[in-house]
């Protein structure tokens, strides 16, 4: 983040659109970080409406709302000043080929490798949810990982019509892996993609799904509690977990869905009870949304996560 | 809905927009169905905003994001496999005439008497709310029953400057008819457009009136309650009794509305209560919400409710 | 408002935009009213996006929406017809100098002091929050008050790059003023511009200061509590104090917000608890928010704020 | 208009809209002025998109970005200052009454006739077409004129489905006054909604139709050659007359049609080869057009055509 | 087309969206038809904006408002009433499958075989280019035919990184068929996608390229006169060849292209020059375009291209 | 430009937004460049519409998409591959002060200078039109040269109110100078925000003004032949010079503008016949143009106009 004593001003709309106003790291082989950010804008695994491909770039704009000149970002509830030495450096977007899946997919999995390389932690920028696929593979070499999930939609279809790296495929390829302990997927709610038996063999591979509804009953603590302590959580965000009054810019809205704090005192819970070891954050689609709010929205979370997330670890 | 197992996988942006994919039955004398759908594209009934004309259009278009290919909407909360052998059809639109509210009723009402007829529950897609009236008017041979009005307006006017036969006066209308035996009007806020008389009316002419804040502190158990039991329920649901942040497309937008549970909750207690013999929803206007949150909202709850309405039925 | 006796129905649609459809008042040497309203169409005070210069057009004709020929406002719910002789004049909007923040600002300053030598209660629609400066100034001969202010964001900073007028420092500026005698700053949020010597400042100078969830937490009356009792209280409310699911349309949304009732209880506690001697609603971009529900936020709050304030007044 | 040497700047974006910043004359009794302007904001008559209720209120705001302060607008290709003592006044808008046809064209046909009886020239300002129908009407006891129309569509339907007061039918209507004396029905194309018996009745009943391309084919010149010299004009005005692409903000678009200039030429020679006793500029639905380019046009051209108008009348 | 006579009024607003308000054929082993119209909703092979998925559906929406009730469209310039027996259905769209070029690819030719297997000419709406790769795969059993392009881009790359079947490569694809007995690509203009090699591929395989200024130079009859007299054409138009003012919803529109008469004009001398058997119009992304005028144009074209094609066929 | 032979496809879509994806140059006294690009997004000076402090990213934005992977745009029309060793930068944004005129404008005069030290041309992307104020002082020890305006006002207002550095006063400014020579201002028409006096004084001072019909009535050459040749010219290009069909994104649009080709080749032949030697391009206002069409229409322009000039200059 910039600091006024620099020399400029720096308002949001001044300057160029890296995420959080960070360095710029473009060669791949020397990136040093605690956080490095990759956009995948790869949408053609969407079943409604396109456009995730213009996330990454919506979301490094939003971002620059919240980027200017504090060294840091105080936070008068905690009273704590989060960002303040937070190293963020935006290594750009994975190479994306039209009509092919598949080498695209194998791009994004080689842009997580490079940052799992150098050490940081990789907070990737859908793009739509199948891009959460290749991210976990760039995981195979590393240590054992929970997943946490926050989605309106299960996305635990194994196979349809020959599809198997769509966005409704991401978490049952997870739950595969042998280096997923299990996962916990919250905001599953009403009317979906995936049929009963993929809620059955989610359940049977290892998952906990909660509702919205069913989130709130319990309250926030209660929740966190159910996931396990003291572990390494690879965390992904599909706007589509949010409501669609603040996430309209989706390609399938699902109302009835989280608020802002709902789903930020989770991640704030998660951020304590173990290590964060990778994130995703998918599905903007922000020319649904001429407000530019479910960009606001994931770029506040986003940057509210960093912070909670570096201030607690160790 | 489509199943995956006819050969097609059908996904959302594929194909005709019907109501949830159903088939059309375009000869009105040979209806043969559970619910039938009806468009009433009708809007000079409106006081600010014109655009419901386009409401059905949008209903069904939105719709198909929910009818892909399940055979059913598989619930995780209920664990219950809603629709899965409902009957649905779609029967187009009643005629409109232009300039002319009277003929363009009477179509309207013509087209749900065709529907009753068949023995199958009208679900009417208007319009303004003025297309109440005529739904209400077919019933005329039909055993009494209560309303259920979800609305930010309590649409009683009698009469003002003429008019009768508005989107203001629709309730009013209602209660006037022998076979409606009650009211309960829920939502009803604020700034409105009926004035103290009307409410002095309604309440004396049978209704229950319930603001969001009266709902909210009942609970919807209470609600529920305070509604006859075991009777024949009309519910006509105006899109504006939600919240303006998840239904922004609507002729009068009201803020302080209800949110996409607190309805469900409400509605799917009613299919336990008793017996839902029509329905009419109103007042989506989607040229004001291009996010298509509005439309979504309503085809959402609609699919909800008559996956509840056909499995409490019996 | 408007009287359908008189003879027109003036729908919402039909006729001038002024705020609530009341009558025009061009000579600010005769202001008879209780309440006056100007414009202060300027927005060189943000550190985003522009636009709240349309803040002023787009609520006057938001407030059409509720201003349509009732004499008087009822509400069901406290079963009482507010704003029924309700003194209301609209002065049309302060001259603006493009480039010129200055002049601008002091031009500002000249209507609110013609309003308060008329003694009426100034009702000033931004414009950007900068504009509370000309109007807090132009009391400096007025008795002291307390500012009740309703943000997202401290607006407290004291000089940054020179500017000390901008929508980042109106609440320093207020606080700086000796006939403010303490301010309550209720919303404040997470990431904001403000950083942490600004709050202690804050503090200092005599602010209580609580979040979204704090006010939560404590309750309306707790928080009406905490607001010294019978004294002259000044409200400005910038709308990005609301969630932005209700109103997006402005400079520097900020997600977590408060809900329309939240406001309205607050502010009704307000009319009870003490005397308003002036308002103002800023921020509103109507530009970024096509479905007009920012516009009609302003508009609903204001005209139920004003009805109570003028109820309760002795 | 406003000079700038009365005190303020007044920029287009500061303070009310009355169309050009006009004079309002409420009292209808007492116009006194060149030209009164009236709004009618009718859309029922419409059979694509509503929306043109809202075509006055755009028109007024568009109006006021021509009407900032230099008592009267400098042309440096005619080298004229045109409107420096236009003596023009905003009267309102006519009271529409919704679900009721007959009664608002009563209402507009009313307020027609007040101008006319100040001896001003209407310019009202729809609404959809079928508002030239009660236009047309209060000039019963006028001198004869000849009608001069530029649209996409002929407008020409007798009757169908018992419609005649439709924006189908306004110059079918027109064309059967005795004291219209004839009709110059410009910019008709293509596919439209009369079909070919009502060409036939229109070139029998004295109509001159040329399409866009036939227009460009003979150039303006001769185009005023063919309308009738020296007489008084009546002109109507459908915004649809010209292209999408500066007017898509209109009830039904067809593609093919005018630009600005040609139609400004072509009214200039009308100005100059008679009297033009009164305007009708329809169909403006600004809904449908976010960057505000229709109004705009609409409001531009009429000032341009007033401005040339006062200035060759003797 | 609906008739009047046949008992309802059917307003473009009012009934299910098929295009022109054709009948529905879903079994596509019995189309019985003169022209069948089908979607291909593909755009995975767009690079940059996607969204053409949704074209299908738009161009049937906006067909509506071409297709009311007259038996036919009069022409008044041509003094023909074009349509009146068409025998247009329209057979729904081809299946998408998410991810999967080569299968969805696949689908979109199944369906343009069984149309020709029918005997009926096939007009598919994409989609993007890409569909057109299927199309004419779909043609290697039928006489060869020459093909007319329009668009502002060659769309003549081989093969990059792997691509050989996006939206870039289609009239290459097409110039490799030995059915493919020429091309003339017409719009073509500045800056664009394929690289010299590519122009110099086209010329070397028969290509005749003309810019829109090069098309203006030579006026359309001698356009005309330059591609071959008396043949089967096909024709393939993406909507960016027309100018961005009445086109820009689409993926990568282009300043300077061609208005609406002169392609109409075109394609009408094409009618009269040989025989057309088959058409695809593409990448239309109605969501880009919310004045609806992209979807519209797309509509208005194709009626009058078909109607003029069905008028001069014998 | 990206060349696909360096490993990635880099599609328009992916990677940050720099002017034609040109690499970035942070350090200002490290300019090594043909042309340095720098963005100047200051927006306090509008009169009407605020929003073209978001020009510099949209431009920046919408220039991906003529940026990808050819190592330079093959024009086929000219038979050329412009900008293929084209030695372009973007060295970010002036610093902006909110409230701050002067301040902001000598951020921007600053920048422009570095451009200059370091011999590179500079390409200023605003911002309002007041920003050419600073860009013209910057020039103060520069060769003479000669001010080419297109536009659709002369924004030559010497004071009004005290302002003297808005968005109407820049060409003033500039023929102040004595290093400006004389100007040519095309494009101005209708009605302006410049008065009589103004148009006096242009002419006096040195300006060559014509409306968009003379130029048309001219010819592009004839318009080139009265430009001084052989001179030094800058070139400051107000986006509301083009028409609002192509360019409604901007704060004052006015109807009856230029097309793409007459401007681009203006400019080509402006490339032929001296050298240019500073570039702005002002007034494109993204949020008001949802289409994107206007930031479109800027760049491709640029991009032409940069490859034209480079490949002429020698």
């Amino acid at each position: 983040m910039a600091g006024y004593d620099r020399g400029r001003l720096d308002l949001p709309f001044v300057g160029f659109c890296t995420f959080a106003k960070s360095p710029i790291c473009s060669d791949w082989d020397k990136i040093d970080a605690d956080v490095a950010v990759m956009g995948a804008p790869f949408d053609f695994g969407t079943q409604w409406r396109a456009g995730a491909r213009f996330g990454p770039r919506s979301i490094r704009e939003a971002s620059t709302l919240f980027a200017f000149g504090h060294d840091g970002a105080y936070d008068h509830e905690d009273d704590v000043t989060y960002l303040a030495d937070a190293r963020i450096v935006d290594i750009g977007d994975a190479d994306i080929i039209h009509t092919d899946t598949v080498q695209s997919h194998a791009n994004i999995e080689y842009g997580v490798r490079k940052i799992l390389k150098a050490g940081a932690i990789p907070l990737v920028l859908g793009g739509d949810h199948s891009v959460n696929i290749p991210c976990i593979n760039a995981f195979d070499d590393q240590e054992p990982f929970h997943v946490v999930h926050v989605d309106a939609h299960l996305d635990f279809v194994d196979e349809r019509h020959g599809v198997r790296f769509g966005h409704g495929n991401p978490l049952r390829r997870a739950a595969e892996k042998p280096y997923v302990t299990g996962l916990t997927q919250l905001g599953i709610r009403n009317v979906s993609s995936t049929a009963k038996d993929g809620y059955d063999d989610a359940r049977r591979m290892g998952s906990d799904i909660l509702s919205v509804r069913q989130f709130r009953k319990l309250g926030v603590d209660a929740v966190i509690e159910r996931i396990p302590a003291g572990k390494r959580y690879y965390l992904t965000i599909d706007i589509d977990g949010f409501d669609p009054s603040i996430a309209p810019g989706t390609g399938t809205p699902s109302h009835g869905g989280f608020t802002y704090y709902e789903v930020l005192e989770l991640l704030e819970g998660l951020t304590r009870r173990g290590t964060i070891c990778g994130i995703d954050l998918v599905e903007v689609a922000p020319d649904y949304d001429h407000t530019g709010g479910t960009a606001i929205l994931a770029a506040q979370l986003l940057l509210n996560v960093i912070g909670r997330m570096l201030y607690h670890r160790t």
